[in-house]
């Protein structure tokens, strides 16, 4: 019984750190990144052999990649972009990509944490920036957030597998879990601003959505507010911008 | 002969201050913004009087706006973009916009050069960060370079107008103008960072195509040297979030 649970455990734990993308040059591009390591490769049956086919199809043999083969319907139900998974789509292991609640296990950490982005270049360049900067992962919720899809790869230039990527299911319940930190929503009427903040051993930013920000639910746990002093009038910047100028504070 | 030369001169100026956009939308943004001086509104003979072009006239009236009606082709040689002009186009006069041989007449300011940026998108985002940052403004060739566009002014968030812009043809005839001004380009092997810079008190940023960089003839033009540290081997960010961090120096 114990054993059992051991093993369902492992196994959850496993299957949380896939991530799956799809697209033909997307997964060329995968399986041609030797530092990525690879749970397996879908193919559609109704893939012809073509030039990019032929090429994943000998780039997976190679790399001894497991290979499943299914009907276009199954196929797309696991892409989950019938549209744009041109019959083809991969699971990547992901070291970095973790569920929120190994954020209790640490003793220090400052992270932005995501509600509502829905744009994928913005997460693909907030990925980028943060694994640039000085910041420690992203917290992105399930729900109310943009997936990770090709075009956040894309956005990310390749720093998508670099930055810890928590997730979790409402962003509200992992905040709520993570006792002692500061939890700051930038706030036009703040005191302590971006060039005199005075950060402690955890701290979170909390970034909303350009249009709506953040929700009523978890402004109500952030206990901090922060302005970015803005020139000319503007009251505002880009959710990706924002989140660069945290994550590059001294 | 002197006033034919200094009416001439006068015309020019004028001439060099106004922005064409165009797209039904746009132009209704435009006609709205009472803090937005108009010098005409462009229409084809080809547009149908239906809602939103019966929204254009009406507005323009109101504000007493010029109006010259055009047949298609004429239309589109104005708004330079046949396709997505929509039938209307309108010339902005941008207190903002200026040729950058002005320059020469400030004794300090703080600029990012753009040369190769492409992507209207970023170009929008630029002038954003730009204009809520610590920025005196940009210099944009009009070569080599998106042009200011619907796009880009959505981009900018509604702040196209409140950063000065200054154009010139090509960026190292205006960087050679500029003498005694210290000239950064981005390099991974500079001494200097973002965190301890001195600026002085004339000093420009040049921000190359991120795939590209910047080109050689201007790269000899810049005689300094700045790092943005960047920390798990990333080696670039994305030209918008370079633009802000420089914006958002202390």
């Amino acid at each position: 019984m114990n054993e059992d649970s051991k093993a369902y455990r492992e196994k959850k734990a496993f299957f949380e750190k896939i991530i799956t993308l799809y697209g033909r040059n997307v997964v060329i591009e995968m399986l041609q990144d030797k530092s990525i390591e690879i749970h397996k490769l879908h193919m559609a049956n109704s893939n012809k052999p073509d030039g990019a086919i032929k090429k994943i199809l000998l780039l997976a043999k190679e790399r001894g990649v497991a290979i499943t083969h299914h009907d276009k319907n199954a196929l797309s139900r696991i892409s989950k972009n019938a549209k744009q998974d041109q019959g083809v789509a991969i699971d990547i292991i992901s070291k970095s990509y973790a569920h929120a609640s190994e954020l209790q296990k640490l003793t220090s950490y400052r992270l932005i944490a995501l509600e509502g982005i829905h744009n994928p270049q913005n997460l693909g360049m907030i990925i980028r920036s943060c694994a640039a900067g000085n910041i420690d992962g992203i917290i992105l919720p399930k729900k109310n957030s943009a997936k990770i899809s090709p075009l956040v790869v894309k956005a990310s230039a390749g720093t998508l597998f670099k930055l810890p990527i928590y997730f979790c299911e409402k962003l509200e319940d992992t905040l709520r879990e993570l006792n002692g930190a500061d939890i700051y929503a930038l706030s036009l009427d703040a005191k302590e601003s971006l060039y005199d903040i005075q950060t402690s051993e955890k701290t979170i930013f909390v970034l909303g959505n350009e249009s709506e920000g953040i929700s009523p639910d978890v402004a109500k746990l952030c206990n901090k507010k922060l302005i970015i002093p803005m020139n000319r009038g503007v009251e505002s910047l880009n959710v990706a911008v924002t989140a660069a100028l945290l994550a590059f504070m001294k």
